[in-house]
């Protein structure tokens, strides 16, 4: 299996994806391409992993946020993504990462590698932690106009991919909806919610309110791109808000460091059972090759798990068992 | 001032409910009619408020979330929420304010009071906390699919609620969106923007994403009731899953009473610049006398918030003024 690595454009520097990379190799039978600064690259990799199996496209160019995608992948030849995906278009590559610019990375595998013959859009799905472990919501902002038809293709590829890639012997879907009721809903969720109750292949169990997104109560979790987005930021920025206050707090306790470094100790602890670095990656089902989108201050070990889950995509095949489920 | 309470229907019985009327009652040259059981009304009432100050309708009957809307107002006609809104229709009265369920007021206050004649759609807003006072999410779930132009108007009428109610002098508005850049978002949030872009009585500053919905970089936030509806539960589900862990935190720690006491204290007192009962309430606007959605779990606090809310709401005579923007 050869999976390219994008090295450029995370918050953090390509060393914790390098090193996430290492760690990956040595638990898998893996090969490597590495697309960013050699310089910077090389030291890190040399000693460990083996050079039959790496190879790097030295680059200083990346596409930032500020970019616009389509513009951006027809102009900035030599970036990073655009080298990446033409690379990934070669016989012998399998899938790639990258911590880059969504919309970059959206554009350049839709042009670039290309959508499944049968599918009308490529979505961008999101592993999220939950009480009970993890579940995947699809979309969170590929898509932000979208029509029922699309949700239900959505559904059919995140099925798969939760039952390949998780595990999930019969995967729990829910239809993200204001309310639990059949009835529930705007015009786009009433059309899928009976879209999906004549799906046989899969566990389509009703509606789910956002406020539990979080509890465990569904394997995947369907939604158009603009109220997925709206979903995960939302919980995103009352999560920052409450750690600011929290840390606010133990700022202000009048007691010793001893005492203080226990808490947050604890607190940590039982913060990190719900932590989305334990979860990892984004992929992007619809394409014909594995892609996965990492987050943009990945650190090694959401790197690593994010890298764990497109190995396991491309090791599922789970690109050819998503076409013959919509070929069905 | 003539202010209908709706006592039924509230998680904590209505105690709570009465007891924050007692509250502006020493504060407002006010009269109520409190709408609900008259046995456990009155003895909790007859010493705190004049016995002219107020009128109770008796009933034991109310319209439960389990029912449906609009068949429940034509069916339960002693439900304490049909009572409310046909006394409200009444030249005497000025408001109401209820915890019950949100359909039932909203096809009451539509059915029974009615908008008024200019309005397209009633909206139904919240006041948010943010870290920096509140917000006005607007709309929160009375309309799952809207137009631009249903947005523009909920728009005009949130900026004059919180421009008189809340005495911001030019209020802050913006949309809610999935990037801040203008070009972003779907169909809906793009033909939005075009429209607020040319309103020249509102202080339109663009896109906010939901994570920066809690921040305080607005006094107004725009978006069909779906998405709304979404975002404010989101955090909602966060926020109660952060929580528990942290309690969990608190539980394991191996400190005594007294200490854990101080901790507790501290973290409640920080959170509670961040609490909605600080805020309460939520307006429901374009119909044609003031209503107000208090929370099912509406504590003493919350509840006196949400009714000095809806006193303002009717002191500044909003729904006049919204009549007369609305006509320009």
């Amino acid at each position: 299996m050869k999976i390219i690595v994008d090295t450029l454009g995370a918050d953090n520097g390509e060393k914790e994806l390098l090193e996430a990379s290492i760690d990956v190799y040595k638990e898998k039978k893996i090969q490597f391409v590495f697309v960013g600064d050699k310089e910077k690259i090389e030291p890190i990799i040399k000693e460990e992993i083996d050079s039959n199996d790496y190879e790097i496209i030295d680059t200083l160019e990346y596409i930032t946020n500020e970019d616009d995608p389509v513009r951006a992948i027809r102009n900035k030849k030599n970036s990073s993504m655009v080298l990446a995906f033409n690379r990934l278009n070669d016989y012998d590559c399998d899938g790639i990462i990258s911590c880059g610019s969504t919309g970059a990375l959206l554009a350049s595998a839709t042009f670039i590698t290309g959508r499944m013959d049968n599918v009308k859009r490529a979505s961008l799905a999101a592993m999220i932690p939950t009480l009970k472990g993890s579940a995947l919501l699809i979309d969170t902002g590929a898509n932000a106009d979208v029509k029922a038809s699309y949700l239900r293709e959505f559904t059919i590829m995140g099925n798969v991919f939760v039952k390949e890639v998780y595990g999930r012997q019969t995967p729990s879907v829910k239809l993200l909806n204001i309310g639990v009721e059949s009835h529930k809903g705007n015009k786009l969720a009433k059309e899928t919610y009976e879209l999906l109750s004549k799906e046989k292949e899969i566990q389509f169990d009703g509606n789910i309110e956002a406020r539990d997104i979080f509890m465990g109560k569904a394997d995947v979790i369907v939604t158009d791109g603009f109220s997925g987005n709206i979903a995960l930021k939302s919980a995103e920025g009352m999560a920052t808000v409450l750690m600011g206050l929290l840390k606010k707090s133990l700022g202000e306790l009048d007691i010793d460091n001893n005492s203080l470094y226990m808490i947050s100790k604890t607190i940590k602890k039982n913060l990190s059972t719900f932590d989305y670095k334990e979860v990892g990656g984004a992929p992007l089902l619809g394409i014909k090759k594995p892609v996965y989108k990492a987050h943009g201050n990945s650190d090694r070990r959401s790197f690593y798990n994010a890298l764990i889950g497109l190995t396991n995509y491309v090791e599922k095949d789970v690109v050819s068992i998503i076409k013959e489920k919509l070929n069905d």
